[in-house]
């Protein structure tokens, strides 16, 4: 295989762990828990996985002769950079415990447990992944483990293995999921135990015992790293604004994080959308406000961030869709009707059939968007939302709202665009210095939680703003992180997703300086991730981290 | 002002110089030289600037008493990392000469020249840029000094400063300006002498006294990280084929050494495309073959990529370009009935006005790309190749071809796509370590040159794959470069363009390769530019230069 030299140097980087896990581990087990909320509904439903207690570890005595501890681990969901790390963590956890316990990968996902394919994990095929990004060790998938059927196959093949446990590796759902599983095996006495790690990109799945997934990490300073070259471009090119969207579907801790990096001119925020009610005619009023003043200032350039989610947390949006979605479902005579129209008369029927207000928003969206709203639907009719293309929407409603200003005398300018989406980019990117240790530990605390026969727990490691060494391990019930929502017409017992909290540290401290950078320059550029040099600049973590701890 | 963690570190990074260059130089000059080609018509039109020899700088003895220099830096075209050390070279240089030499900046690219907009640049804030990228420091532009007036214009500015110098950071148009300019003062005894220094992402001002120009390095270091990173998503999502358009309007220089640094699955070389005279079916059919192919293994994912000035290298897509821009020429009569047209009747219309061929390629686009012809039009009618989005009329096409193949029973698999356009995520980025000593490199040398009273000459730093203390520094003439071109109608004297070589050993490396390349899956994941490792990580320069040195 031929490897890059950045890979060849990387894959000697030892990831630093906590203390407490250096040596002999010793759990300490604290008070009895509960779940978030609806404490009645979820205990009932996860009757022995519900108010175990919390664990830490402390450093402890060498014990001898554990038994060898067989584990399969399963990616679920989009890839986080670290992955490979959690995996090695594990690994070199459970050999530590005996050099006979073995590990075994399900492949691409949690489908490879239900149809029973799998690798087992040696030495050798580890030591290639240390340190790297992506998931392709094994692969992931999006099947989602729910069904009774999918458990028992399950079983089936941890009981040809041997296994003593899965570790499942993923985000709320995934996690959600596994704890059901838990649950399942334990009330079977199935001799299996479950446990998850915290991971996306997304940084939604998060606690006071999971202080951050891993993944966000690394994600969001490669994304940050790509904003502040666009930052420096534009600033010294003069020329263009520059609209860039950032993956992620519902919380906008990405476009957050990003922006206490780099200092943008706009950030869009869409929980402050969603709290303040706010309609597409007032952002791009707010954009454009600050477009214009710019330019008073002879500065024609900027750079806005926009969540890849946005459009979903604009309430008049919300309600179009869903009207949309019910005009033209699958089979009613309405999209009957709208199939057999001209296409060029579609835009003004469906402007007809809607409710005013949702006529209204409709009309004033640039036509290309509109068409595409009724034209890209997925198998079962639905808009589907994550094909619009937001920066383009929005530069294009800005640009014509510039131009109603100019005839107005409200600006004078010139408005030139560039459109980029960051998502791809930073999901298999090698993971920082923080991601390798902080997965790694993940991974060795998975091991300890297992060898100790634990179940329905998650891997937490916290403290994560200090060094490594006084990073806090343990394992938190899966069950205190659930609520009950509605999902699909019935209330389920999930994990409940972290937004962006409109009272937080990070995002108070955003909003007390926006207006600065808004309309003067202070573009920040972070530059790539660095694994070498001087701890400043290698291990430090997310900015959102260091306000929510401060 | 807030600066980044590695910003702060990074500003303390002293670039390496070549041996030459540390101490006292000695000028040794070379044999005479003469153009490229077109000798008889170059030397006729620079008859004080043609003929100079080459000049290599060995250790020489101090001189004293050096009298102060004055230099004015002028940043033209496009942004490239590196400009700043370029300029920092230059104040170290002429500050060793003399303390009270004094370095000006032009505002905004030659414009600023002829506009009399400069800043003195002082230590203080020469310090502030050091190692950085982007061109912010005094900006750039695209104002090309072509006219007498304008070089007349910046006389006064020269005189007025008591300028000793220009040196004038740019790409070969820039530098063939820059020669003009030269002679231009030359001939007037004006006694201002003019260098150049060369500039740009694209890697087409290159021979064998310029190895390579600055930022090209840098560049495709961010664009390969970049590469590698969705490469690795690829590979472990396994479900979309990922087509990343690449910046540069005419070599593909940029996508070869992005290939040879991450060994994609599909790359598009213009130059091959010209020199066989593909078609746009061709390509296509190309493209889809290798995804059926790796279909047949079961891999339905893959990354391909696209030069963005690939377009204007398919000979029948130049043709149709150009019935195109005849035909809507504006104020032409079919142009008149073009407009008068319903739009779902024009591209119809636009078929059955052009010739057979061209309708035929016409008529086989997307029609989307094919309205995005006739619609996206310059002031002069012209068609806006740069808005064509050649990676997703690539993308569509294949996706057509395939649903065909899959009929005939050729194709059993899934086309899913994402597409990506990289550029200005690299211009301004951070120099390499490469680019940071290449560049310093540059300016120093240029302040030698200056000091030397020589003029029309442009930086050479030679024998860049060895350790920067063995490079070769010294000057060589522009007129070397030059050639006799025709543009606008008229011949002139113009710096050659250095396409990618068809019997240059990288591309014929990347040939031996692209199959392996496109079949099994043998990425390389190159990962961000590291300032603080071990020398092969941080030090290499491109695989081009490899290549073409070994």
């Amino acid at each position: 295989m031929n490897i890059s030299a950045l890979q060849k140097e990387r894959a000697k980087y030892q990831p630093k762990l906590p203390k407490s896990l250096v040596g002999a581990v010793k759990l300490v087990e604290g008070a009895k828990t509960q779940s978030v909320a609806d404490q009645k509904d979820i205990e009932k439903l996860f009757p022995n996985t519900y108010g175990m207690p919390l664990i830490t570890f402390e450093e402890g005595e060498v014990k001898k002769d554990r038994p060898a501890i067989n584990v399969g681990v399963i990616l679920s969901g989009g890839q986080a950079p670290g992955g490979h790390n959690v995996i090695s963590g594990i690994f070199d956890g459970i050999k530590k415990i005996n050099q006979e316990s073995r590990l075994y990968g399900f492949l691409g996902g949690p489908g490879g447990l239900v149809d029973h394919k799998y690798v087992e994990l040696t030495a050798e095929i580890i030591d290639e992944y240390r340190n790297t990004g992506g998931f392709d060790i094994i692969g992931s998938g999006r099947t989602k483990l729910e069904e009774e059927w999918q458990f028992d196959k399950g079983l089936e093949i941890a009981n040809d293995l041997n296994l003593n446990a899965l570790v499942i590796i993923g985000g709320d759902d995934s996690n959600t999921n596994a704890c059901v599983l838990a649950e399942y095996y334990a009330a079977k006495d199935a001799g299996v135990q479950v446990i998850g790690c915290p991971k996306t990109i997304d940084g939604d799945l998060k606690n006071e015992m999971i202080e951050t997934s891993f993944g966000f990490d690394t994600a969001t300073k490669v994304y940050s790293e790509l904003i502040g070259n666009i930052q420096r471009d534009a600033n010294s090119a003069k020329k263009y604004w520059h609209f860039i969207k950032l993956m992620g579907r519902s919380a906008s801790h990405i476009g957050l994080e990003c922006a206490l990096k780099t200092q943008p001119n706009i950030t869009l925020i869409s929980e402050e959308v969603a709290d303040k009610k706010q309609t597409l005619e007032e952002i791009v009023e707010y954009m454009a406000g600050i477009v214009a003043k710019r330019a008073e200032n002879g500065d024609n350039f900027g750079v806005a961030l926009i969540p890849e989610g946005l459009i979903e947390f604009i309430p008049e949006m919300k309600v179009l869709i869903s009207e949309l979605n019910d005009m033209l479902a699958e089979g009613s005579e309405t999209e009957k009707e709208f199939k057999m129209l001209k296409k060029s008369h579609r835009n003004e029927w469906v402007a007809g059939h809607l409710t005013d207000d949702s006529a209204k928003v409709f009309k004033s969206l640039p036509s290309g968007i509109a068409t595409q709203l009724t034209l890209d639907r997925d198998p079962h009719g639905n808009v589907q939302v994550s094909l619009i293309e937001t920066e383009k929407l929005l530069g294009e409603m800005v640009k014509t709202k510039l131009e109603k200003m100019k005839k107005a005398g409200e600006y004078v300018g010139k408005f030139g665009t560039q459109y980029h989406f960051f998502g791809y980019e930073g999901r298999c990117a090698a993971p920082s210095n923080f991601d390798a240790d902080y997965c790694y530990s993940l991974g060795y605390t998975a091991s300890v939680l297992i060898s100790d026969g634990k179940t329905g727990y998650m891997s937490s490691v916290r403290n994560l703003t200090s060094p490594a060494e006084e990073w806090i391990a343990g394992g938190v019930p899966v069950t205190t992180m659930m609520n009950m929502e509605k999902r699909h017409g019935h209330m389920k017992p999930v994990i409940q997703k972290a937004l962006v909290e409109l009272e937080g540290a990070p995002y108070k401290y955003f909003v007390s300086k926006r207006g600065e950078w808004a309309f003067t320059t202070q573009f920040v550029y972070p530059g790539p991730i660095q694994y070498f040099g001087p701890s400043e600049v290698c291990d430090l973590t997310t900015e959102t981290l260091k306000f929510e701890k401060a």
